[in-house]
């Protein structure tokens, strides 16, 4: 009715949508989100302390790399943060003074699995400089990451669900709105990893057995895997086992970090967690055992008596 | 060179291969076995104590069908046995006099999940009627059995192999020979029911937690299964949480013996299991709380505090 308005109104709408977005931590998963975003168009500014990292992205692409976060604060209109933990999510954001340099209404999407919690107090720190926050951390690995298919789970306004419109649809084949009240992503994603963490100790359980029972490791995989008892982590990590590679594509150490969120969030909320505690004290004792560095798989090590792949007794 | 003696040890070697099959037990797997071998041209002669489910087979094409074992046993070559533990095996072959009225090497394909040692007494006693044993358990659920698609993990002589690969061919999509000895089918079964034992009740310890942090349970579940948690048993049962229905495809006192049979595994081969100790605890308790007739999905009702679909406080 009213054409012009319309236009007009979309021309603001179009205007709230990200065009720069810069990258921070180009490990696995945000070197691909990175990747994803400049073959869909968009203007890539990418942050990590790896030089060789960084390089890698400028030759895909990327408009600047730097070891600086401040260096390209003012040109961004949105961060896709993909560090390791809370921490480092404080540390790039307010240690550094980045939240401070950015322009306001930079949209500011924390992917790192942390704590609902701690989401909620980044939450507030970024509204003190009037920066909006989606709460949306990831899954899939790195290869859905370089195809920009990721699952995203993300809670927070439409406001920043829609600012982040084109780094979701670069990103992501699969983005789920759970809610705006910031905490509600992590939340999903700690109980997405409680059964990720427990069905790689499970297959490390299952194939320790199946070790000890003299039954060839290359076989039981393909039988699981093409049977009822299959997971995705099990036939993703228990490759691992069965070629001997511990070399780490994510490490033991996640797992004793994302379980101690999923054991943190049970004890908020009052509630008796019997296998995801039990996996990890196997992560914990992997990782005391020194294979923390390795890749999660080699929480079997913590089984002895058997025979492993590439395992020396 | 001697193309007669070829085509005459063919002859014999096609002699050898079973055209009538008895299918002892008609459950879900059962009926979709049978259902299979008559479709590929068998034979089939059905047993079971369920009268409906006799009739149902008899309506597919079943050339007979009764609830006494001993009126086919002179007409069979092979036998194959979807019975639920190792009791109801000897029961239905020794106890009522069928093995002593089969015809000498009579391949007997023994499917029931069955702990090794019951498997290598079974076969000891068949021998002593001249019969030939497969161990042989199946996995893939009643849709995949009805589509003549189930994994089968089996052992044996060849002579067991070659008699029974008509009713391998037709019942199965992935057929694994893991050795000769008997044994080892049932033990690659208990091991791969470690891991689907332990992936419902880690679904359902996920999927409680989700209900007391006020997570929709079907977002839940629609993450999940879009992501790096899932597992073939949290697909298929965790639905059923979804929906409240604990209407028994597979009961809960199904994985209270299959978990007690990794437990005796376990305790032969002396080694720890600390996920499927705890996840047997967790289908024990749910059975002892009056639910284990119900679908194996209602292991969850163990967890109090949660408001689950369908399910009264």
């Amino acid at each position: 009715m009213y054409p012009l308005l319309t236009n007009l109104l979309e021309g603001v709408m179009e205007n709230q949508k990200a065009q720069s977005v810069g990258v921070i931590g180009l490990g696995s998963m945000g070197m691909g989100a990175a990747n994803s975003c400049i073959r869909a168009g968009l203007d890539v500014y990418g942050i990590d302390l790896n030089t060789h990292a960084l390089e890698v992205l400028k030759n895909k692409g990327a408009k600047a790399v730097s070891t600086n976060v401040l260096e390209f604060a003012d040109k961004l209109d949105a961060v896709l943060i993909l560090v390791v933990n809370a921490n480092q999510v404080n540390a790039v954001l307010f240690d550094s003074g980045f939240a401070a340099a950015l322009k306001p209404n930079t949209a500011i999407m924390v992917s790192a699995t942390i704590a609902a919690d701690d989401a909620k107090q980044i939450e507030a720190k970024l509204k003190e400089y009037q920066l909006t926050m989606l709460d949306a951390p990831v899954s899939g690995g790195a290869i859905k990451a370089e195809a920009g298919e990721m699952t995203i789970m993300a809670s927070g306004s439409k406001e920043a669900f829609d600012k982040l419109e084109p780094v979701l649809e670069a990103t992501a084949s699969k983005v789920y709105n759970i809610g705006e009240e910031i905490g509600l992503g992590a939340t999903v994603k700690i109980i997405h990893q409680l059964l990720a963490g427990v069905h790689i100790a499970a297959g490390a359980e299952a194939m320790a057995l199946a070790a000890r029972a003299n039954i060839p490791l290359d076989l039981m995989y393909d039988v699981v895997t093409n049977a009822a008892g299959n997971s995705w982590m099990f036939e993703n990590r228990m490759k691992h086992v069965v070629d001997g590679d511990y070399s780490p594509k994510s490490m033991v150490d996640i797992f004793v970090k994302d379980l101690n969120l999923v054991s943190d969030t049970a004890k908020d909320l009052q509630f008796p967690l019997p296998l995801s505690s039990t996996a990890l004290n196997m992560f914990v004792s992997a990782s005391n055992e020194g294979f923390g560095k390795e890749d999660d798989s080699a929480v079997i090590k913590i089984f002895k008596g058997i025979d492993l792949p590439g395992v020396e007794k």
